[in-house]
């Protein structure tokens, strides 16, 4: 199948170091969805499979490598819609699961059966359920300790540090380096989203951030008549603040608009960086990934924006040879959380069938009674 | 202080034999929030009273006698927001917790505290995370086998033998009675919101609905300049079909349209029965308790809608004498999960100061350096 994807590992301040880590990332991700749209996967698959390979970095703050909570544990947060069906899969402050991406997407897959006695599939499950679950479902595992990666405990230790030196409130802030996400639509025209983040170093063991709440880490919703663009997108930034702002819903159908890039410039200044939901928050770092698609044609927009220093983004297109990486800056005498920098690029997509999509969905064999 | 609260104990169905123990549930709640906000509370302090004493009821599946989950344990999801500060607290899949609607209350309050290193209070806490901040706060926390109450322990058997004898899909349902609410205004014009819930019947351990998803469970936005009137609303019902149709935050946004009576009927309409994201869910059961208030003239609107056969209502002024519980049906040919009634009543409340409001909200000692 061919398809269009695109990859963020973070909004935040990404060190002049480690850029071309960050980019060789983000390209590999790409490439690992590209290849699972080859072999017929569709968009969800994409997704899931470039979060994977995010995940797996130790670079990023999502999977193994993820920032440690207050008690030294890992715990993360994912979360993946699927546009076609609308179905919503997240997972909540899990630990020991390796990769928290395939788990959100077995939860939005699973979201098609039929339960006996009318009961309904959970769509977001948390810490030791959500562990369980994952199990049963046949995921992989992992004992606590292989979940941190040295980088993230010699964070954790210099972060505990830093508050005993500094136990009242200053300036120095931690990193906001925070979800990774992925959008992608495939030459049936199904668009889809996931984002998966460790959350912010220090946190209270249990906190879910927006990476598992809907609305806010991810959005996809696929045009059911081709009358309207289909439109995805995921967030990344502080999960408090993208939780309050539904971050992901509203800047993927600020795409709507009759120009996009405008549009999204818009939803971030009112919904974001003045939104009456951040009234009480100094700074306002995020930063979001969309696009959108008209399966008529096949033409689609990807954009991204950021509010945050730095945002690193990979796309590519299964039709072109590689993808393409990049740093997206502020410019240089912005102060980050106070103006947000949008940019573009258009693609392409050779439609695989004829654009006219049946909303419906291959249903699933029904389970036998268990959960 | 004056002011005007309205609980509910669940969109279902309520048999005839604990109608009156149901309204009588909803008249102590209501009692409650006015003892509060007599005492000098604020719209917050009221919601949490009358919700403790929901929870507290074994009649309710919310706080002691919630539903089991399938491995029998009693895990509750609870939420609050804060209308002035638009700020939202909430607890999923938490055990032990006496009264879940407490910690939620407390993290929606600690949301303006100041955190070092610029970190950011948690606004969703779940599972043994939920619990630990519960203990650390000073909240009442107890045994397993103390949230069970002997009809919730009964309905966990009954459940569990018919799933044995029907193991594959059929049309016996449970249930769908579901979360408790409350919604006030207070002669400050401060509005809030609250829900609590156990969750459905044998659901996954670790299982998140809609009363800890924002948006979904609770909804309330304070007029900020007396152009537009205040809103709330609470809801009840499938939370994973309230999840993905945001139902809190759709509901109370419709009381803005010029009659809100039909803008609530127009919206259970679009927003829930012929809603794209339940494309695939043969029923939709569902209910919402809503007000709009304007605080220049202190005239307000209590709302109520539903989807389900029954829902039990209660709501009163501090200025009346007692409060008026009522079970609101659906008209007696029309199918539940089909069709929406809506209904309403206005209210008064005599304002306590002049309704020049400041959008402050009083500040809150900073943390030292802990979480």
């Amino acid at each position: 199948m061919n398809g269009f994807i695109a990859v963020h590992c973070g909004a935040g301040y990404h060190s002049d170091s480690l850029k071309k880590e960050y980019q060789k990332t983000c390209y590999a991700a790409c490439r690992k969805a590209a290849v699972a749209l080859q072999l017929g996967g569709n968009a969800v698959d994409a997704v899931e499979k470039a979060i994977i390979e995010l995940e797996n970095s130790p670079l990023t703050n999502a999977g193994y490598g993820s920032n440690l909570s207050w008690n030294g544990s890992v715990e993360c947060d994912a979360s993946v819609m699927n546009g076609q069906t609308l179905h919503f899969g997240a997972c909540g402050a899990v630990s020991n699961v390796w990769n928290p991406i395939s788990l959100a997407k077995h939860l939005c897959v699973k979201q098609c059966d039929n339960l006996s006695l009318g009961r309904v599939p959970p769509c977001i499950l948390t810490g030791h359920g959500a562990k369980s679950w994952a199990e049963r479902m046949g995921l992989e595992t992992v004992d606590d300790h292989k979940m941190v990666s040295a980088r993230a405990f010699r964070n954790f230790k210099h972060c505990k540090r830093k508050l005993k030196r500094y136990s009242i409130q200053n300036d120095i802030k931690f990193s906001p380096l925070d979800t990774v996400g992925a959008i992608c639509v495939d030459s049936n025209g199904i668009v889809a989203s996931g984002a998966s983040s460790g959350g912010v170093s220090l946190k209270h063991e249990g906190r879910v951030g927006q990476a598992a709440s809907f609305g806010s880490g991810v959005w996809a919703v696929m045009s059911r008549d081709g009358l309207k663009p289909s439109i995805a997108a995921c967030t990344s930034g502080c999960g408090e603040h993208l939780i309050r702002t539904q971050l992901a819903k509203n800047s993927a159908e600020s795409l709507l608009e009759s120009s996009p890039i405008l549009g999204l410039d818009k939803c971030l200044k009112d919904n974001f960086l003045e939104s009456p939901f951040l009234w009480d928050v100094p700074e306002r770092l995020g930063g979001t990934l969309a696009l959108r698609f008209d399966s008529i044609n096949g033409e689609g927009e990807l954009l991204w924006g950021h509010t945050t220093k730095t945002m690193c983004i990979g796309y590519m297109s299964t039709e072109t040879e590689k993808p393409k990486c990049i740093i997206s800056y502020l410019p240089p005498k912005v102060e980050a959380g106070r103006k947000a920098v949008v940019s573009g690029q258009p693609f392409k997509v050779s439609m695989q069938t004829c654009p006219e999509f049946k909303w419906e969905v291959t249903t699933l064999p029904s389970s036998n009674g268990s959960l």
